[in-house]
């Protein structure tokens, strides 16, 4: 496994993958990373010749009250993990290396953003879609799979590399969930134990959400007021948003009529946590 | 020479040139060539082995009150042209294609657009740097030419090709003039007669400064009003801005130090045309 943190060496490495006829396959992760990543990773392996990582905590996407100084790292653990899924080639470069004096350039959407996420997160998806922008030109990739826990990105994603003609396949990778339901996420290392418990309330609406679409529940509002008095009796817990939108345009609809996204964002004592699930009305 | 109208042909084209390890040089165009895009074409046929142009009115450049629809087009005549100059490809995409519904991606920089025809023309580095990178997402060149007549719009294209990592080597094109001075351009043909000879006033007056700073001013106002004065004596002139800038931050300089910027925009009748220099201090 090579580990590359020169923007150049990366894209000559890249270049000369190409010309050998190699398909390079990319997941991009901010590190410290766990089973949902990995997952991403083995997926990626049966898709390209070789496999490459980045890992880069992006300032860029993080809001001024947000944990950037916080988030979590683990470096070597991050490349024990990567081996052992078998990476090839982990790209890490610097800040100063991705954000160098001067830079001003910027890529953004018009509409997707301004949903879910994007209305907390103001500077969130200008952030991601700038630096995937970078990323995609530097590690050159035949295909590239960003996970769908974070649903409204991977939407953003597939959006910005159509209307910008970019030649890269995306792949989108099933939310992974620890044994009790939880979605795995970097930010779960923030919760105490207490709040870890509490934090489960996210799955069991989406769980419940199902089982009432199942039994023939087709009102948004009352899969949302379910959800709502479920988070709600949690004391510590801070709701930011419960959506039943639709999964393309992420507008909100009123009556399931086909399927249906079910997105939440909750704050558990301190920690943002969101999740997600596909509703189909049969 | 082939000309491709559809984008997925144009990509699996240059695709299989580099499969075939040719090296792409790239002019785009807005079309109604004249002898400024033939020298950039020249020099783009030095740089690669396959030149290939792109010929698009891009309707995301021009601002509501802009001439969209009376823009000059002549593809008969661009084609001709095209094959006596040695272009290998021309490629023309078609709006529908370049901007589908749902299309709603933009690249844009936060300070370079923010001076001289950025400042009357607030949507048009926007729509630049937009299609800009749509079309080396298609066209996968590996040296793009820009004119200098453009000067603001190649700095912008440089900055933004730097930022976003884009493997792509930018050359620009001297700035070619008719043999009475007038800076080449698409728009002198909506000129009438009496337009036509007013408009030298702007290339004289760029003349004018140029012997001044070889006779030892370092003034920028002093260029300034000498230039204010030769095209506000006309009566049909119309002064959008003159300015003496840094020319890489294109920043209003008050004193010449060191290669000085200088650029003019002016309205003559109802044609906005734009000429500069740089000015050297020895």
């Amino acid at each position: 496994m090579e580990i590359i943190d020169s923007i150049q060496k990366m894209q000559e490495t890249s270049n000369r993958l190409r010309r050998e006829g190699k398909r390079i396959a990319f997941v991009p992760t901010m590190g410290f990373l766990h089973a949902g990543h990995l997952s991403l990773m083995q997926a990626a392996k049966k898709n390209g010749d070789v496999l490459a990582i980045s890992i880069f905590v992006n300032p860029a996407q993080f809001g001024p009250n947000e944990d950037l100084d916080s988030y979590p790292k683990a470096l070597e653990s991050d490349l024990a993990k990567a081996k052992a899924v078998g990476v090839d080639i982990v790209f890490t470069p610097t800040k100063d290396q991705i954000y160098p004096d001067g830079f001003e350039t910027y890529v953004q959407l018009e509409r997707l953003p301004h949903h879910l996420c994007g209305l907390s997160r103001p500077v969130f998806f200008q952030g991601v879609t700038t630096v995937v922008t970078k990323l995609f030109n530097i590690v050159k990739p035949h295909v590239a799979i960003f996970g769908e826990k974070d649903f409204q990105q991977l939407a953003i994603i597939r959006r910005m590399v159509n209307d910008l003609n970019m030649d890269i396949e995306i792949i989108g990778g099933t939310l992974v969930r620890e044994s009790d339901g939880l979605a795995m996420s970097s930010r779960n290392s923030y919760l105490s134990d207490t709040e870890r418990k509490e934090a489960l309330r996210l799955s069991q609406s989406l769980t419940k959400a199902q089982e009432m679409v199942a039994d023939g529940e087709r009102n948004s509002a009352a899969l949302s007021a379910m959800v709502s008095a479920h988070i709600g009796d949690c004391p510590m817990a801070e709701i930011d948003y419960i959506s039943v939108c639709d999964p393309d345009t992420l507008t909100e609809v009123e009556t399931l009529t086909g399927p249906t996204l079910m997105a939440l964002a909750v704050t558990i004592g301190t920690t943002r946590l969101i999740d997600n699930t596909v509703l189909i009305p049969s």
